[in-house]
């Protein structure tokens, strides 16, 4: 075999035989992912991500959870134990970008050496106060800038990025609507 | 006094003080957050968050950074280092739904004793790797269980919930559209 079976740290045979997979059983693609959270104080609460639904099955590959806290700066009354929800979601999305482009990099063979993101986001608090109907609660804008080194002329690596964000479910997610149903107990 | 000014651990003197001077100063209302990330192998990657633009200034009260990785599991090709971007998106909302509830019921004096909130989300696969025309790359759903115990009526608390949604600034961005730019270094 001449061919390499890892680029970019990605198995690509793995992948290939995921696609092959999927093409065969269309069902194998569903995943359901999950998240428990519970609040402690203020803005401070905590998640907890272990299982989810994928390739037909529940898995069961997690030894531990993962916990991840929720905080707000002091300027937004909280203790600033961690980063804040629209925070994370830049988080979300430049991990989303990146895994992306490295994922489908790899499927085409090329080698890449960095990527590095930066991310900004607008955001009015007058829509989380009510303040103004004209106002949106969640970011009005949010700005990107990728830097890329790789072994690849400069128009291959810009329809990599074009391709991360057709590709990247988290782009999808933030750039499109998606449909959120809440259901209440109360004790 | 006998009015409390700690409810929820939310300093009620300063989120009534924050509202006044907003509404005198609407420009103190804009923030921007932002987020650095950096590829370090195929679906592992770190995020950097520290300081952010708020209340007419640049915020300096955070001393460290926030260091928050993403990984895949094994099935999606990943060493399983950390909680996924897709996942992140779930703590995101939970962590912003949660906060705007405790905020909001704080505003109006109402005790709460508990949050817990689970999250799913529907992902099909087909998206990201360009299998179907037909499939979204994102979450074609989001379904939340709240759980809230508080010294409150019932209705007092679905009130609470729907509220919580109006507000919560990630509610928004996940379910409405949110414009994305992107430009591209290369080297």
């Amino acid at each position: 075999m001449t061919e390499k079976n890892i680029v970019n740290g990605v198995n690509i045979n793995q992948l290939f035989g995921t696609i092959n997979q999927i093409e065969e059983t269309p069902s194998l693609a569903r995943f359901i992912f999950r998240a428990g959270n519970r609040w402690i104080d203020g803005g401070h609460n905590r998640t907890t991500i272990k299982g989810f639904y994928g390739a037909g099955q529940e898995d069961s590959s997690r030894q531990a959870s993962f916990v991840i806290d929720n905080d707000e700066p002091a300027i937004l009354l909280g203790q600033d134990k961690a980063a804040n929800p629209t925070e994370f979601v830049l988080h979300a999305l430049a991990g989303c970008l990146t895994t992306s482009l490295v994922y489908h990099a790899a499927a085409q063979g090329i080698e890449i050496e960095e990527v590095e993101t930066q991310f900004e986001g607008d955001l009015d608090l007058r829509g989380f106060l009510g303040l103004s109907d004209g106002v949106r609660n969640g970011y009005e804008n949010i700005r990107v800038t990728f830097k890329i080194t790789a072994d690849a002329p400069e128009e291959k690596l810009r329809e990599l990025c074009q391709l991360a964000q057709k590709r990247s479910p988290v782009f999808d997610i933030i750039s499109n609507p998606v449909p959120i149903s809440i259901q209440v107990e109360t004790k």
